[in-house]
C-alpha cells in the first residue's frame, strides 16, 4: 500500500506537494480540521467544502464509541456515512485512551479503558485499532502507538518509545495481513476502484532528541507510506517542541509525508510548515471557536469582551471569509453572549477559514521561494 | 403610514399576494421562521436566503432583554444588526410577557415583569413597545396586547379584549405621533430611503366567536394596513382554533394582510392559508427541530428513534433540500444521539425548508384555482 505524494517546489527545507488519495488530491502543506464524530462540530460539509478543506481528521476512540465501527462500515465507510467525498484520516485512539488518565491500563497487549460515555471497558490493541480503521475506510490511518506522558525520565521514555516499535510492528504486520478485508471494504464503498488505505508509522521518543532520531530511524525500517510526529504539545514548551519536530525530520525521508500531530497556534501551523512538515491537526480553531475565541490577523479575539458590543467592523478586517464579509463584531458579540448556537457556527467557520488561509498563504510563499513575512502575529 | 399589499389571484377564500416592504417584497401566504434573539436558531442567514425566507420574525421582548433596542438603534436597526437585508416583523412583547405566568403583573397602564435572565424588574406598556420595536426598525410592527388565558369566562374574556382596544388605540396614537423620529431612525438605515414601518393592530376575544368579531371591528376602527388574530394556540382544541380564525376573517377586511399569530403544524398552515390566511408563524419547525422532530411529506420523524440507525434514506424523500439531498436518516441520528451541534443546525433547515416548500406550493396551488390535494399528512 502506498501514497502517491509528489513535491511540486521547494523553498529551503519547506515544501509543497500533494497526496494523491482514492478520495481526491491533498496539497501540502496542509491543515486537517478535525471532525471528531463524523463532523466538525457546527458546520456543514458543503461550508468545509467552500473554504476549501482537502482532507479532515476523524477520531477512532470516539467514532469506535459511538456510531460504532461496524455500523460505520455497514453505512458504506466513513466517507459515504458522512457525506464528505473528499479526504479523510483517521487516528488510532492511542492518544485519546492516553488522555483518560484515570479511566486506562496500559500493558504489551494494548490499552483497556473505560467509555468516557458509559463506562464500559474495552481493549483497544495495535491489531484492533487497524481493524477498526480498516472499517472506518479513511484514506490515511495511523499506527497504535503510546503517547509517552509528559514529564518523563530517559528510561521511562526509552521503554514507551519501544513500546510503541512493537506496537508499529504489530499495526504493519496486521495491515498488511488484511489487505483482502481491506479490498472488499474498499469495494463497496468506493464501487470498484482499488484499495488506496495508507498506513502511517508514529515517531516517539518524548523530550529527547536522540531518542526521537532513533525512533524515527527503527519506525523508516518498517516502511510506512508516511511519518507522523506524535507525543507533543503535551504540556512542553514551545521551544521544545520546534527541536523535537527539527530533531525528527532530520531523520525522516524527504519523499514521504511527515506529520505532526495535535498542533497548533497559527504561527507554530506556519512556523512547521517552514520546517518541511507536510500535515498539522488540531482541535484549537474548533474548539477555541466554541469558547468565543478569534484568531484574526490582528491577534486573537475574545468575542465576548464588551469593547466589541457595538464594533461594526467584522471579526478580521483582512479576512474575506463568509462570517467576516457579512457580521460584525457587535452581531457575533451579542450571539455569544445569548448563547446562541450560532455563535459556534459563525465562529467556527471564521476560524477555519483563517486557519485555512493562513496554510493556503504558506504554500503560496513556498512557491514564491519567499517565506519571509508571511507571518506577523504569535500565539498565543 | 401604508403597507402597499397586492392581491394577485384568488381561489375560494385563499388568496396569493403580495406586501411591498422598504426590504423587498413578501409573497403571501407567507410563513415566517422565527429569529428570536436576531437570529434563527443555528442557522446562517445565507441559509436562510437560499430557502427562500422573504421574511423573519424577531421577538421584542427578547431584543429589549438582550442585546437592547438602543444598542440595536445604534447598529443601524435589526436589519443590519443581523445582517438580514429582507423583510422583518417584530411581535409587540405582549404575548412573551403574557407567558410569564408568576413573574408579570397587569395593570391598565401595562404589565410590569421580571426578565427571565436576572429577575430585574421592567414595564412595558404600549407606548414603550411601540418605541422599542422602532428602535428595533422591522418593517411590521405589532400593537401591544393582552393575550387572554385560557380558559377564561365571557366577563373575563370581554375585559381583556376592552384592554387590549384601549392598548391598540393608545399604541396607534404613540406611533403616529412619533413618525419623525422613525423616519430619522429609519433615514440612518435606509440610507435615505422614506420610512415605511407599518404598525399592525391585533384582534383578541378568547374562544367567544363574538367577541372574535366585535374585537375586529373595533380594531378595524383604528385603521391599521393589516390586521393579526392573537389569542389562538393557547391550549384550545384544533376545531375551536379553525371556528375562532374563521368568525374573524369574515370580518377583516379583505385588501388588507390577516396574520394568525403562532401557528403551527404543516397542515394547519394549509388550512388557514386555503382560509384565507395571509401570513403566519411559528417556533414549531425551529423548537421541534432541536428535539429531532423532523417534518416530513410521510409524517413526523423522531430522527433518535433506533430503526433509523442504518437508513440510507433522506429524511424526506420528496423533499429537494440541502440536508435530504445530502444526508442520510442514520447520519442525522447518530449527529442527534451524539449530541452534535450539526445535528439542531441540519434539522432546523430540513423543517424550515419544509415549511417555507409547503407554504410554496399553497400559493401555486391558488395560482392554479386548485387548493384540492396540496396537502396529505395529518399532524400531530
Amino acid at each position: 500500500m502506498t501514497l502517491p505524494f509528489d513535491i511540486e517546489t521547494q523553498a529551503g527545507a519547506a515544501r509543497v506537494g500533494q497526496m494523491r488519495t482514492a478520495h481526491g488530491p491533498v496539497e501540502t502543506p496542509v491543515f486537517m480540521p478535525v471532525g471528531t464524530v463524523a463532523s466538525v462540530k457546527g458546520v456543514p460539509q458543503d461550508t468545509l467544502e467552500e473554504l476549501g478543506a482537502q482532507i479532515l481528521l476523524g477520531n477512532t476512540y470516539h467514532l469506535y464509541l459511538r456510531p460504532g465501527h461496524e455500523l460505520v462500515r455497514k453505512m458504506g465507510g466513513l466517507h459515504r456515512f458522512m457525506s464528505w467525498e473528499r479526504a479523510l484520516l483517521t487516528d488510532s485512539g492511542g492518544f485519546q485512551v492516553f488522555s483518560l488518565t484515570s479511566l486506562r491500563k496500559i500493558t504489551e497487549e494494548g490499552v483497556t479503558f473505560r467509555s468516557h460515555l458509559d463506562g464500559s471497558s474495552h481493549l483497544f490493541t495495535p491489531e484492533r485499532s487497524i481493524d477498526i480503521q480498516i472499517a472506518l475506510g479513511a484514506d490515511i490511518i495511523m499506527s497504535f502507538d503510546e503517547c509517552t506522558e509528559h514529564p518523563a525520565g530517559e528510561r521511562r521514555t526509552r521503554e514507551s518509545m519501544e513500546m510503541t516499535l512493537r506496537w508499529a510492528r504489530r499495526c504493519k504486520s496486521h495491515f498488511d495481513a488484511h489487505l483482502q478485508s481491506r479490498k472488499s471494504c474498499d469495494l463497496r464503498e468506493r464501487g470498484g476502484a482499488p484499495s488506496r488505505q495508507a498506513l502511517f508509522g508514529i515517531v516517539q521518543g518524548g523530550m529527547y532528541a536522540h531518542l526521537r532520531r532513533e525512533s524515527a530511524e527503527r519506525t523508516m525500517e518498517l516502511d510506512f507510506p508516511g511519518y507522523a510526529i506524535g507525543g507533543l504539545s503535551v504540556g512542553e514548551s514551545r521551544e521544545k517542541t520546534r527541536e523535537m519536530i527539527a530533531a525528527t525530520l532530520e531523520v525522516l525521508p524527504k519523499d514521504k509525508p511527515r506529520y505532526v500531530m495535535g498542533v497548533g497556534y497559527p504561527d507554530e501551523i506556519v512556523q512547521y510548515a517552514c520546517m518541511g512538515v507536510d500535515m498539522m491537526d488540531c482541535v484549537l480553531p474548533t474548539r477555541a471557536a466554541r469558547h468565543g475565541l478569534l484568531f484574526t490577523s490582528e491577534g486573537r479575539l475574545n468575542i465576548k469582551n464588551s469593547r466589541f458590543a457595538e464594533d461594526h467592523g467584522p471579526a478580521d478586517p483582512k479576512c474575506g471569509c463568509k462570517v467576516c464579509s457579512r457580521y460584525s463584531r457587535a452581531y457575533l458579540r451579542h450571539l455569544f453572549v445569548a448563547g446562541e448556537p450560532l455563535a459556534g457556527v459563525l465562529n467556527t467557520i471564521h476560524n477555519l477559514s483563517y486557519y485555512l488561509d493562513t496554510i493556503r498563504a504558506v504554500r503560496h510563499a513556498i512557491r514564491l521561494g519567499n517565506l519571509s513575512g508571511i507571518f506577523q502575529v504569535a500565539y498565543p
